[in-house]
This record gives C-alpha cells, sequence and structure tokens, in this order.
C-alpha cells in the first residue's frame, strides 16, 4: 500500500497573510485588485503540486475601525469577490483545486449551490466550498440587520444551509441527460429529484437548474472549533481548516472530530484536517529569521491592534502596555482563547501579544530552514494532528514560491507529498470518495421493497 | 463627424434560442453544461466585432411544466451560472463584452454589487448587468415564497435596488487607492464613501470591498416594457433590451424611453435601445428559407405550447385548435400583448400562433439573403425604432456564425457596423459616458459651499 501522503493548500489572501504584506518590498501594493496577481499564485501553487488554493472571504469590510485609523492601514479592504475569481482561474490551470469561503449567514442555499456546482463543471471538478457563517456586525450592516445573528442561530442555520444545497447538488442524476434528438426527450423524468425542503430556516423546492458536477457535487470545506462546528464539519465536511499552537491541542482536535465521523456512517480518512501554518524558510535560520523580522518590522501598531480586536472585541479602553484583559466580548471564540492562552504562558502585554500573533494570527508558525519546517509538519502529520496543511504566506507570490521552492521538494524527498497529481479531480487528489446520490439510491431502495 | 453605426450583442442563451435547437443536426445536445460550447460562442462574437455576448437567466427551471411532460422534451433546463461563466470567458476573450440578467427579486444588493465589479475588474472593463425582476412561481418556491411578488412591489424593489447597487459602486473613488509602502498609509480616508442606505427594501451600510472598476461601473441593462420598466431604464440604463414585431410599434416605443431621459438630465444617445431579432441568414432566399424550415420542423408540439403557456398563462383547458383566449392571466404582460395582436390580426388558432413564435417568442424574425438581413436591421436603425439588435440565433454556435459570416460583413460594406473595437471597455464600445462619480461631486460640492 502506498504511504500516507500530505494534502496542502494555500490561502491565497490578497498580498499575504501577514497584515504588513502590502508594504514588502517585493510585494507590488496593487496587486489584490489585479487578476495577474492571483494568476501567478495559482500557477505557482500548480507548480509546487499543491492540492488548492483557498479564498477566505468576508462579506464587507470585515475588520472593526479599532484602532481610529487603523483601516486605512489595511489592503484588506478591496479583493475580487472568490467566485468570479476562482472561475477566471480556472482558465489559467489544469490540476489544482479552487476552494472559496461562502457565508451562510446573508446568502440563499439556491444561489449558493448553483455557483459552485457551476464553478465545478467550468473548471473540471476543481471546486471546493468552505462553508462558514458570518460573525461581524460591519457584515450585518450590508444586509438590512445591525448586529450578527447569535452563535446558536447561526450554526443552525447553517447546518440547514449546507443539507439545502447538498439537496439540491443531487437534483439531476449522473446519467439524468438523455438527448435523444429522435424521440425529442432530452432527460429522464425519473432522474430529476424535486427537493422540496421545508425547514425552520429555508423552503427551497428545487430542482437546481445545474447538472450534476463532475466531481458529483463540490468538495465541501468546514472551519468549526466549537463543539457545533466540529459535529457539522463530522457530519458533512471533506476537509477541515484549524488553527492550533500546540502539537497537544492539535491532537485532542483532531482525535475529537475524527471520533464523532463514525455516528455518521463515515471513515475517519474521509476527512482530511488542515490546519494552519505560517512558514518562513530560508537557506539558513538566520535568513529565515532576517525574512521574518524584515516583515514584521513593517507591521504598523494600529493595525496589529486592530487584528487583535477584530478576535477579542473593542481593546480600546486598554493600555497597550498593559496586561491582556480576559472579560471582554469576543468575536471569535476559538481564536480568542488561543490568544488568552498565549498571553497567560508568557505573561504578554497587549502589544507584545499583537506583535507575536501578527503573522499568524493565531496560526502555527514556523520559520527555519526547508528541513526545519518539514520536520515540524511531519511531526504533526505523524502524530496525529493533521492530514495536510493550509499554508499560509507571509506575503504572495514570494512567501508561497519559497514554500514552493525549498520546502515542497524536501517533502517529496521524504515521500510526505506527491511529486505528481494522482487524479483530475480535486477530489480525487484529496483522497475523498465521491458522494452517493442519496436519494437516487433511496428511490431505488424504495422501487426495490 | 463619424456616421452613427449599429451596436450588435448576442444572446448566448444555452444551444440556441429556438426550443427545438438542441435537435438541430448541427447542433451539440450536451453543448448547454459544456465549457467549450461558450468558447465558441464567444469566440465567434469576438471575430464579429460584436459589442456584447449575452447570458439570460433565471434563479430556477423557469418554464411551468404545461402540458405535462413538456420539460423533459426542453433543454433549457440546465445551464451555467451567469457570472461564473462570463467570468472564464473573460480570460478567453480580450474585446467582446460580457452582460449577464441578474435578478433583483431575490438577491441582495451587496451581492450583486460586488460580483459585477469583480467581473468588471477581471475582464479588464467588459462587464454589464441586465436588470430584471423574477415573475415565475418556480423560482419564487426556490426562495422561500410560494408566488412571486406582485408586479409593482416588484418594479418598487428593482428600483431601489438599482440605487443600492449603485450607491455602492461608489465606494471607492477612482483614485482612492494611494499605497505609500514608506508612511503605512493604504488609502485616502477622504475619498472613502460609506453608502447607509435605508430604504423601504434595503438598509445596507457598505462600503463595498471591491475598488473602482475600470468602467466606473458595470454597464447597467435593462428590459423595461411597461411604464414602470421604462421610466426605470430612461433613469438609470445604459442599454435596453426591447420586443417588437411591427416598425411602428417600434418607433413607438423607442420616442417614448428616450423623451422620457430628459427629467433625468440624460442625453438620449447615452442609452442604446437593442430590440431583438431572430436572424436566418442564407445565400439564396430559398436556402435561409430551408434552414428555417428545417429546425420549425424539429418543434415539439408540446414545447411550443409550453412556451406559450410560460408568457400568456396556463393554456390547458383550450383547445390548440381553436381560438387564442384572451382571458388567461399572462405571465409575461407586454410580450402577452405582442401574442394576441399577432393572433388576432391573422385570426390564428393555439396551434398556429405557438408555431408562428416559435423561432423568436415574440421577437421580430428576419429569414433571407444577408442583404434581405441587412436592409432589415438598416430600416429600423434609420427610422428611429433601434440604436442596435440583440442577434437571437436560433441555434448556437453555427446560428451565429452564419450572422457574423454573412450579415456582419453587408452591414460593415454599408458602413452601419464597425469593423474595428473602438476603445478597450464595453463602455467605449458601446459609446456611453464613463459613470460621473456622484457622491464625490456631492462632497466636493458641499466643501466648495
Amino acid at each position: 500500500m502506498a504511504r500516507r501522503q500530505m494534502k496542502l493548500g494555500v490561502s491565497m489572501i490578497g498580498l499575504g497573510y501577514h497584515m504588513a504584506a502590502w508594504r514588502h518590498p517585493d510585494v507590488d501594493p496593487a496587486g489584490n485588485m489585479k487578476l495577474s496577481h492571483y494568476v501567478d499564485v495559482t500557477r505557482i501553487a500548480q507548480r509546487g503540486k499543491l492540492d488548492l488554493v483557498f479564498l477566505a472571504d468576508g462579506v464587507g469590510i470585515r475588520a472593526q475601525d479599532e484602532p481610529k485609523g487603523a483601516l486605512a492601514r489595511s489592503s484588506k479592504n478591496v479583493v475580487f469577490e472568490p467566485l468570479t475569481l476562482l472561475s477566471a482561474l480556472a482558465m489559467v490551470s489544469e490540476h489544482v483545486g479552487l476552494v472559496a469561503t461562502a457565508s451562510t449567514t446573508y446568502n440563499e442555499p439556491y444561489h449558493v449551490a448553483r455557483k459552485f456546482a457551476s464553478l465545478d463543471h467550468i473548471s473540471g471538478g476543481r471546486a471546493g466550498w468552505n462553508v462558514v457563517s458570518s460573525f461581524t456586525d460591519t457584515e450585518a450592516r450590508n444586509f438590512g440587520f445591525e448586529k450578527a445573528p447569535d452563535y446558536d442561530r447561526r450554526y443552525d442555520r447553517a447546518g440547514e444551509f449546507v443539507e439545502v444545497v447538498r439537496g439540491l447538488w443531487e437534483s439531476w442524476e449522473d446519467d439524468a441527460f438523455i438527448r435523444d434528438k429522435a424521440s425529442g426527450i432530452n432527460y429522464d423524468e425519473s432522474k430529476l429529484h424535486v427537493l422540496n425542503h421545508k425547514g425552520e430556516h429555508f423552503r427551497v423546492a428545487g430542482p437546481l437548474n445545474v447538472a450534476r458536477t463532475p466531481q458529483g457535487h463540490p468538495v465541501i470545506f468546514q472551519a468549526g472549533a466549537s463543539d457545533a462546528g466540529r459535529e457539522l464539519a463530522a457530519a458533512t465536511a471533506d476537509g477541515l481548516y484549524a488553527a492550533s499552537q500546540e502539537l497537544s491541542a492539535a491532537q485532542a482536535y483532531y482525535s475529537d472530530v475524527k471520533g464523532r465521523m463514525a455516528r455518521y456512517g463515515r471513515e475517519p480518512e474521509h476527512l482530511k484536517i488542515m490546519p494552519g501554518v505560517l512558514a518562513v524558510p530560508g537557506r539558513t535560520r538566520q535568513e529565515a529569521q532576517d525574512k521574518h523580522e524584515q516583515v514584521q518590522s513593517l507591521l504598523d501598531p494600529l493595525l496589529g491592534l486592530n487584528q487583535l480586536s477584530r478576535v477579542m472585541g473593542d481593546l480600546s479602553a486598554y493600555d497597550v502596555d498593559g496586561p491582556v484583559p480576559d472579560s471582554i466580548d469576543p468575536r471569535m471564540r476559538s481564536r480568542a482563547q488561543i490568544f488568552l492562552d498565549l498571553a497567560k504562558r508568557d505573561n504578554l502585554t497587549i502589544r507584545q501579544l499583537y506583535t507575536l500573533v501578527a503573522a499568524g494570527n493565531g496560526h502555527r508558525t514556523v520559520v527555519g530552514t526547508p528541513a526545519d519546517i518539514a520536520d515540524a509538519m511531519q511531526e504533526w502529520f505523524e502524530r496525529g494532528a493533521a492530514d495536510g496543511y493550509n499554508i499560509l504566506p507571509p506575503w504572495l507570490p514570494g512567501g508561497l514560491a519559497d514554500v514552493v521552492d525549498m520546502v515542497v521538494p524536501e517533502l517529496q524527498r521524504r515521500g510526505l507529498f506527491r511529486t505528481e497529481y494522482e487524479g483530475t479531480t480535486l477530489r480525487e487528489n484529496l483522497g475523498v470518495p465521491y458522494p452517493t446520490h442519496r436519494r437516487a439510491a433511496l428511490a431505488r431502495g424504495l422501487a426495490a421493497e
């Protein structure tokens, strides 16, 4: 049997994951609104045989402007809309998967099902949907609300949303279309399934006006850290983004989520858990350290504080050189806990904390030689903490090119990563199974009784 | 001064405008779900120097299944989602405009503003939005409703929707982004405009998370035939789709809409009225006639009746060989009136009417030599009935290739159509002005007082 290998994606977030990326000397600061920038990143990812490029998303300018003036120092205020961008990138790539976030909070399942199904057809089976809910009030205010819905309501809606989308993706069976010119019959009526979903949040009749897609349906990613998030991932996700700083925490998360899958009749290896890793490789440790310090030195203090506020809540009433308070209202619960743990462990001030997390925003950060980084990735992979990684390049495209040119060859030498794509679809490369058409199976089962 | 020339777009609706297109011997009946089909059509359109390709859209399978079994005989049940498809097509074309319908009835303005702005960036300024409202109950049932909202409510929402989208497109001024690495200032805060729209249908704060686009904002198309539709077009549209069978009706429509523009401070030539024309050219009149009869002969009676029902309402209670009733509840009011006028003029049965309109569905149909078709197009263009045309090829891509290879050269010989693209954006080719940033102008005006 072939050796188990890592799955690798890259977060293609504007000019890079680091808040100061746009000020990096190698970065075109206008690149976040240039198609050519994303084309470059996608081609580098494919050159490195990566499984996928990933576009995070918010339906609005998500950062709170705390402290005042921080927003004007960020390059993350304008971007392309993910589904349009990935459709364009499908035309300049052949193998790499194309995954985007779409929120369940202010969208309609019919629109989301349609767009990702369409992308799957356009890309020949390379589409993936990262299911999220929207937690910022700035996003709520773009859709008629003053505040984001509370956590339970958001997750309840998200769960039903995913069910409706999966149902719509089963509108047509794989071989529904006969297209017989002689008889004039275009499709077999027994292979069209009308959803007629009636739930607490949605009533959606269907059918979807897109044929079954090359992957059966697009791959589903999630990023659930909470209990409800883990359960939803165990039930429905093919891939899972995660954030941990420590091996033990990552192992606990990994085994907990995998352990939940049996109750949904799923095999543990059919969900790929891919924690984020901010990797800064250098030919020597010193070179890597210098690179990291260079981008850190470009961090505007207002932006550092802003990033922390976005996770932990408004910090403007606190002294930045005083201790990190734990009484504020966190906007991203699990991430805030990671930050608080770090602050307590090393007794950090607010300023020290935001400087520490500026690069990875709570994700694991690894700075070193290709061997150092490969070691770090191998350890978690072999010790039950990861099936692969979501690579977070601090700046783009250079930060990704460094990983592809230095770290990927080292992983390949160790047999930990592919040297050629295994399949033609994202699903085949990730090694997650083609989905059963549940409603067809149900209909056949009933007919057989 | 240069001679006034026609603007030409093509309706890239699946396998063609004719309900029987998929059965045509030259048509790949699986092409409606193949990217290569749309790539071919787009490249042919660009070879013909056409202004744009246009994707009509419905958020569901729009046809009613009346009579029973009709849907299974139609190829129009599955298609790509327009914004993803046009984004892909942007990558295999350089000049032709990319216009898609997006409904205002079950969408959010923030999503629509974002996607079209993103497409405008991706395509280097070739995006257009055709604003419609959704009138079928089958679409309503995909979004939690039993029935479509009534006409007045739909149009009221559409008007406010367009205002919100235009407002969001003015979030950032053209030169808002400084991107000064040294100071760390990314944008000029005085050039960001927060919308804070609070209306009857929408509350949308903004700003949009996409920069001002190459065209200022995407070109706006509409298809208003009713009084409210004409008024909305006069106020906000750059292009207007229309359906008329007769010169006199087209002239009346043209002069009415253009006459309404003055009250919005707009020049008549800044709105291009483009009626649909189903053109079937042949090297001889006989050849053209034979082509037309061939596709007509492939029409399934169930589909013909279905198309009529979709416009006029459920006809299943009536004898298809009896007179066309005028008491039923029309689904598309203005189009139904065109059908009733045709039926009365020639005393047609239901069967005769649906056969007559099968090809053009109420649009003008012209069958003949390239000179015949150019004559027909020239007449309306010069007699105050059209600024150009939305070409409706009965089948694709062959029906478009015929127009591009036979009719376009004839129009060019007459000086009625371009031989090279005038500009790089759709807006420049259409000859409609770059939009003023109204909110910046207002802010500057206030500052000057």
